[in-house]
């Protein structure tokens, strides 16, 4: 199969997204798009860096790239519509897994109502797969991290922890049994954006979301400097599912804190709007969880804090930074 | 510096597209077009198989790899607005020659107005710079190999066979002197996209357009096969630089042909809407030359033939096809 061959492979036979005018096969796409405002990201992710086949199938692969790209859409509250695909492929990449990364897009784009609209494919060293991805919002409805305020609740969606947790058992021999397994290994390795929740929060007046890819220490970070406020935690609230107590507690602080990759989502709302994200959460079956507040205080801005017991630790921003 | 910092440093002050309401900064970026359809193309370049040190100083690298970019929104006849750029660095480049890579991307932006608008920054193996283009053209205005239609004249703009030329200079030891050699070498480094030129034919009714990315056959036979026509082409006319001269008849054969990533553009038009084009061609300072004509039938479609002296020839495929 050449690259003709296998683009034609990939290609949809038809688009379910109704702003399409033409998808694969020009030079570009073109869709059109009058009532709403177009949302754009860019997500690359290396083998042995981001992913790796010790923990996951190729279609593994092909899910998780996707869903931390949706996982983007659901921050800024918009509704994917498109993804484009630039892939690099070294020999040691077969053909039929490679069909298995772009299986596994194609089940969570059908899962989003997503259509495949470009790409490239291109011969390398090591597998790189870089994801673009277009959603649409509302206008003047996106959600920005800089829109957090004094008195604002923080809140986050589904349990953290997660993901860390099924890398873990999936890297390292579990001396006993662990409860919760598969749901662990399942969450790290198909991932579940929010995206129904962030959508139905649309007609709040103000919100900030962000989500979390890298940690909620530095998820909470990112929108403190944005707002130039502090965010103050409660460790004790922070939701996690009940089998993460087979771990240790220094493992579980770690992953609720770092671990990242749960795709979940944190924000802050005025205590008047607070009702409507507790709705949004029951409406779309999506767990919802107060860990905390904000402060608008010349001398804590951009910062986060957390209390645990007694103690008030200041987090840094310890999530992954890439590039040297 | 770390990757935040660099992010930093490559980030625009200011903005220059009126469309844009957040560039970089969030989860994603966000622009509003109402009255215009939205263009997208995604492009990946691997070093030492798309570029290399050896002919391009990563100034050239950045802007090369945007100009290929742009061209794709020549050849669908719209206006580029904004790009996305996602990088793989590798241990072995420098900060500094990084920095002259987005250095490249940034002046040709400036050229084409484009802002920078989202992207990632990610370490690896070997250098890969994959960049989402996006352009606006008029509703319903997009230009697309499929629109070739029986009688249609055939034309190219500009001059083919530089760019190769150039590469040519620069990966080999000439034997006396070489007539443009600053010409070729600066074609293969910095080509000019014909975004003015295929602007300029928005008004047209009908118009079929490809950029010569991968040589003039292959292009050809895109548009043929998309069309369902073939394409007869008369190797006397295809244009090229006088100093073309220099090399022997088979490099300046292989050269036109094949050559490729001069990005120039091949369209097929009525013959009534013919003179637009030669118009366009003098209003847009872009040198226009009709170099064959479209047949549909059954017998020969989706073919490109090419006539030399008393010779008929099929021209295949030959541009570079990547992956195995």
């Amino acid at each position: 199969m050449d690259e003709f061959e296998f683009i034609k492979s990939i290609q949809q036979k038809s688009y379910v997204q109704p702003s399409l005018i033409k998808g694969i096969g020009d030079d570009a796409a073109v869709f059109r798009q009058s009532y709403q405002d177009t949302v754009m990201a860019v997500d690359t992710f290396v083998e042995n860096i981001h992913f790796s086949r010790k923990t996951m199938h190729p279609f593994h692969v092909g899910y998780r790239v996707l869903a931390a790209n949706i996982s983007d859409m659901a921050a800024m509250g918009c509704d994917p519509a498109y993804y484009l695909i630039s892939i690099v492929i070294p020999e040691s990449w077969a053909e039929d897994e490679l069909s298995e990364i772009y299986r596994g897009m194609k089940e969570i784009a059908t899962e989003y109502k997503m259509d495949l609209i470009g790409g490239d494919t291109v011969s390398g060293n090591e597998l790189v797969i870089s994801v673009t991805i277009v959603g649409f919002v509302a206008k003047g409805s996106s959600r920005y991290r800089s829109s957090a305020q004094d008195n604002d609740k923080v809140f986050v969606t589904g349990t953290l922890g997660d993901s860390a947790a099924g890398y873990y058992l999936l890297t390292n021999e579990s001396d006993g049994e662990i409860g919760g397994y598969d749901y662990f290994v399942n969450r790290h390795r198909m991932p579940k954006p929010r995206i129904a929740f962030a959508k139905w929060l649309e007609s709040l007046s103000r919100i900030s979301l962000n989500d979390i890819s890298d940690g909620i220490g530095n998820e909470a970070a990112e929108i403190a400097e944005a707002s130039k406020v502090s965010i103050h935690l409660d460790y004790s609230k922070i939701p996690y599912h009940h089998d993460l107590e087979y771990f240790t507690q220094e493992q579980q602080k770690k992953w609720k804190l770092f671990g990242g990759e749960d795709f979940e989502l944190i924000g802050t709302v005025s205590e008047k709007e607070w009702p409507l994200v507790v709705e949004a959460g029951k409406q779309t079956n999506t767990k919802v969880t107060e860990i905390g507040y904000v402060k608008d205080n010349v001398h804590s801005n951009n910062s986060v804090f957390l209390y645990e017991d007694s103690k008030v630790t200041k987090l840094d921003k310890l999530g992954y930074t890439h590039l040297k």
